[in-house]
């Protein structure tokens, strides 16, 4: 089939003509690739996760995927909302934080006043406005990419970023993000924390205190089960049901029994988490330095991946020397980043052949 | 929280305030229970499902779960085709068929002309189009339940129906939905076969000769994987696009690991699937005329349920008093059904256990 025959296509609805898609990371099937494009985690999950999945697979109970899972996955959110002092009517949860935030969108962002998000963000967000006709505007960040909160003042029908951001890994404090809670009390703030547990203050504490604080974590970064899609929402009871509304107008059934297994139990295993976050955190800064001392600029970053630039090199070639030699980051062809090159913080040994390849490829 | 709270929630977007959400079928957390109540497969998914999964959780790979999972599931869209003599290109797959038929709505059946739908049929129709604002007509089934189909022959943005019917379970005749094709070439024509492998006719054949034939289909009922989320459509590339381009704007990743996985390997065993529906319908044949026996009106069914009422007894109370007996069917207080029980075809043992507790009943 040619554009031009689905282009062509009667049966599409204005929405479908309209859309400009996503375009996830790469996710290629060859093997033996050292693959740093899509922020996922090195050192794999809990091992309690995977144990737990097995048992939801034992002989009395494999069975049991022929029934339905809990319609509203009751069981994680009271292990998501135990773990952060919290009821479970605060907690969503949906089949990854993307299905969590497109809800989002249409359920508290969709507003007459347009919903405010940096120039340089996650790009899913624009599209979900394409999806759901939602009006926006993007504020630039600084030129050294940090958010300046008195820019969203403006009378808006919501706020949206990620902390810390997508694909730039800097960090706004919390106390900025409380003066934007302050600011902000007629519209919702949704603070998106795929990336908090690499470095990063949750702003998680300051639910008991604004109404209009949303926050979106998922389990695919710092749980590393990206696999498995899930991801969850906290905030007041009353943004929570909207959300709740939005997902029983949509899918019964987001999460599966498998996926329900797995994630309550990553959250029963703290010091895996810890030790795999501090173990990512520990390479970053080694990537850092290894990468200044290669001449790259890098945005400090409190992510799982590191944001950077080098002055005398074109980021797309690199970005092609690197696949040459089996090394996969991200390259961003949009305004102002285009120079940037975005790489997960995978194990020391690939962050290594990556500095190895970087070496050459910038003497050659 | 009261529900005043929640309906003056300053947050919420007009599209919440309008909604009126899905209410599945209760999933009890009791042991014990007789469940007949969300139409699930008695007999649990293919053996190779369940292997298939586990060797996805296995030592070398279960690190694999760190993994984002193939977002396009080329293995799963291959499988489905092959089974079918289609294109991967015709073929779409989500969380669930009830998340395929959300964007369904919203990419194909969201027009100017009302999308027109049984009056009595599958209840998550109307709440995807007060999710989307699309505007709809029912068309009233004859007074045994059959679909007209000269009645939907009037102008509209698309038509949809189960086949079999839900709740009903009645089948309608593959000559029937050629006509409807046929008199409907400006709009789509979706046929939602969720329970067509009990009995029906498919419609897939004549996907190659309509281009506005959209088919809909679920692993959750015949292959017994209602526990996954694993649903699909199938049509012209054109129509598949059109939720492709849906599914980019919405959620990259809808389907996990595992669920690829599974759903791949039980498209691989159709010996598991045949005996399994065979059984269901042996089951539900001897179910049909215990209770005609005691004097219960059934619907003829070609789904895993059956559709049914007493003269002399009132539905609710009969729900009612299985319940007290351990027994879950479903009831719906709607118009023209309100004396109808819809009872899902269980084991030999369940279904013997039923029809004893409704001859208690009816003698009481």
């Amino acid at each position: 089939m040619t554009p031009s025959d689905t282009a062509m296509n009667p049966y599409w609805s204005d929405v479908v003509r309209g859309l400009t898609p996503y375009v996830p990371g790469e996710q290629p099937k060859l093997a033996n690739l050292v693959k740093l494009n899509t922020n996922e985690n090195p050192y794999g999950p809990s091992p309690r996760a995977i144990a737990a999945i097995r048992d939801a697979l034992d002989d009395k109970q494999c069975d049991n995927l022929r029934l339905y899972p809990d319609p509203n996955a009751e069981r994680l959110k009271a292990a998501i909302a135990g773990l952060h002092g919290l009821e479970t009517s605060q907690v969503f949860v949906g089949n990854g934080s993307d299905e969590v935030l497109a809800h989002v969108f249409l359920g508290l962002l969709k507003h007459a006043r347009p919903v405010l998000f940096p120039d340089i963000t996650y790009s899913f967000y624009p599209v979900y406005c394409g999806l759901y006709d939602i009006a926006f505007e993007t504020m630039a960040l600084s030129d050294d990419f940090s958010l300046r909160v008195a820019d969203y003042t403006r009378p808006n029908g919501g706020i949206i970023f990620p902390n810390p951001n997508a694909p730039t890994g800097r960090l706004l404090p919390l106390a900025d993000i409380e003066q934007l809670l302050q600011s902000n009390r007629d519209s919702v703030v949704v603070i998106d924390e795929a990336y908090i547990d690499f470095g990063g203050e949750s702003a998680i504490p300051l639910i008991a205190r604004y109404p209009n604080l949303l926050v979106v974590q998922t389990l695919s970064k710092s749980r590393a089960l990206a696999g498995l899609r899930v991801g969850f929402a906290l905030g007041h009871a009353g943004l929570i049901e909207a959300l709740e509304r939005i997902k029983n107008s949509f899918n019964s059934y987001p999460l599966d029994r498998l996926a329900i297994a797995g994630a309550v139990a990553s959250f029963e295993d703290p010091a895996h988490f810890d030790s795999s976050c501090k173990a990512v955190i520990a390479t970053r800064e080694r990537l850092v330095h290894a990468m200044r001392a290669l001449g790259f600029d890098v945005i400090p970053s409190a992510a799982n991946f590191v944001f950077a630039r080098h002055p005398a090199h074109d980021a797309e070639k690199s970005t092609l020397a690197l696949r040459q030699r089996g090394i996969i980051v991200r390259h961003f062809k949009l305004p102002r980043i285009e120079q940037y090159l975005r790489i997960t913080i995978g194990t020391d040994a690939e962050c290594e052949t990556l500095v190895t390849a970087l070496r050459e490829i910038l003497a050659g």
